[in-house]
């Protein structure tokens, strides 16, 4: 590692991006800003649900359940099990514990706080140090087109199972919505600027956060190098639907395709060491490409790959001044 | 007892209107209607919580918590120690299993479901055969009114435990505020009608139903004996704050008058056989008077006192016919 302080911007959605944000907040600490997909939330039970901020919120403060992924350790079901006598929806599990997240979320949101205000007190809380914001203060809500169906995300994702074909995705609200404001401090800051695309969804949890209009354009003037973790390790997804997607898109799933779908916005970009061979078919794409032993079993992997990550970004600043 | 088919409706607030409702509901089943306070709703960490109709629902489901008299037996806490945890507003008590009712019965009201219709599922979903009604599908808040202040009951009662001067009370949004149109049904049923006012506290839970339009005039052209039952024993409240309430607002704390304040209304009234010697006074009201043992510890005493109001009512419909 160098001397140099970084400022480190990770792009997230739901597990594998809080895995690796926990790996960058063990090299960075409160350097580290995570944008996080708001695309999945929504309204459930009365409560505003944000999933994929809590799973990054749970992992950073230690607190995530380490079987699930999502949800706390240790959880209870008192709650769903009321639910169910109650003949109320059980599809979408929530634990008492978590529950108070979503309350207190909720409440604030009615009383007119911004997500990003509510996320921040509730980080506060946890004893988070990186700042967790959400992609956006607007609504935006990822649709699943399947069959000329449009499908809220969660009842595609949690209630079908991901069990029907995808044909598409649509980010309503997205047209209208404004990326977070607090990223501009960040291109403000004197010190270095190094952007992460965490190894989510490419389509369903970062292509949320890159639809914000005049996202990618923020990127590239920022002048950050930006390096991007392939989900997609072999020709299978570490965890959840992205190469089951690939496949309903017309794609052969691999590291490459992911790579060519972020072509012209990322740098570098890192595959498994299973996937070397192909390294040159990315390059390409205009990347620096690095292996390494990229799947996050231990807490102890997530902060290998933050620095492979790191030192690849670092490597692209030097070859850029 | 008489063959006679009654119909009872029994005007309830919580924890002894719910006794009593519960001891109503054991002689008579789903010939009982109670009409339930509703001034004492609130929204609560984005939640809408109708802690009377609870109280009513659970107590006549069997699955109250016997020592609070509100909430769920065998209740857990993980959802407030997470609220407490996350900084959260911990004065309102919302166990695990609870929040199951007020998550169904927000999330159903949002999507524009009555609360009579959303209390109906509920009760359904818990075998609870009576009838619970609210007493409006409207928005009634009750509002203290202490030293110039005007505070939310719920922060009046829970909060502050009732340990400011109540100067007066107002139940905002009653004036255009409709009562439950479901007693139309019961003033058209061919059975004898017997109305009974539960003992609860006559100013915080009983005079915001009978504060609603037309109320009152619906009660005396129903034809119906309207008995009532004082929640005052001697010169104290079985349970709550209604003798400090009496005191404030100029009354000496006594079943004569709550008599009183029923003045014009209630045909028959029920006290304790201590306050045997009041009978006298009371009976200046034009109304007949019953003595008996009216503290409800066992779900007997709530049979008990519910005969007694059952047959009160008999002898009022036997003089007036």
């Amino acid at each position: 590692m160098s001397g140099q302080k970084l400022r480190v911007l990770a792009l997230a959605g739901g597990v594998g991006g809080a895995k690796l944000a926990d790996g960058l907040a063990q090299e960075v600490g409160e350097r580290l800003t995570v944008l996080v997909n708001t695309g999945d939330d929504f309204e459930h039970l009365g409560l505003h649900v944000s999933p994929d901020l809590d799973t990054v919120m749970y992992t950073l403060a230690g607190i995530a359940n380490p079987e699930t992924g999502w949800g706390l350790a240790g959880e209870s079901w008192a709650f769903m099990e009321q639910i169910e006598r109650l003949g109320g929806p059980t599809w979408f599990r929530l634990g008492d514990r978590d529950l108070a997240t979503h309350a207190i979320r909720t409440e604030r949101l009615v009383r007119g706080n911004t997500l990003t205000a509510v996320t921040a007190d509730l980080c506060r809380s946890l004893g988070v140090r990186p700042v967790i914001l959400p992609m956006t203060d607007d609504r935006v809500r990822t649709i699943i087109h399947s069959r000329g169906q449009r499908l809220p995300f969660q009842d595609y994702f949690v209630r079908l199972k991901c069990a029907v074909p995808l044909d598409g995705l649509s980010f309503d609200g997205v047209a209208s919505a404004t990326f977070n404001p607090a990223l501009a401090d960040l291109a403000r800051d004197a010190d270095p600027l190094v952007i992460v695309i965490c190894p989510s969804n490419p389509y369903l949890s970062i292509d949320p956060i890159l639809a914000l209009p005049g996202l990618r354009e923020w990127i590239k003037q920022s002048g950050a190098a930006v390096v991007a973790v392939s989900p997609i390790v072999g020709a299978a997804a570490i965890k959840g639907p992205a190469a089951k997607i690939m496949g309903e898109l017309g794609l052969q799933p691999s590291a490459a395709a992911v790579a060519a779908h972020y072509e012209g916005l990322v740098d570098g970009f890192i595959v498994d060491d299973i996937d070397a061979e192909s390294a040159e078919e990315i390059r390409r794409f205009n990347m620096v490409v690095r292996t390494t032993q990229s799947i996050m079993r231990t807490k102890g992997d997530r902060a290998s790959l933050a620095r492979v990550c790191l030192a690849l970004a670092e490597a692209l600043m030097g070859n850029a001044g």
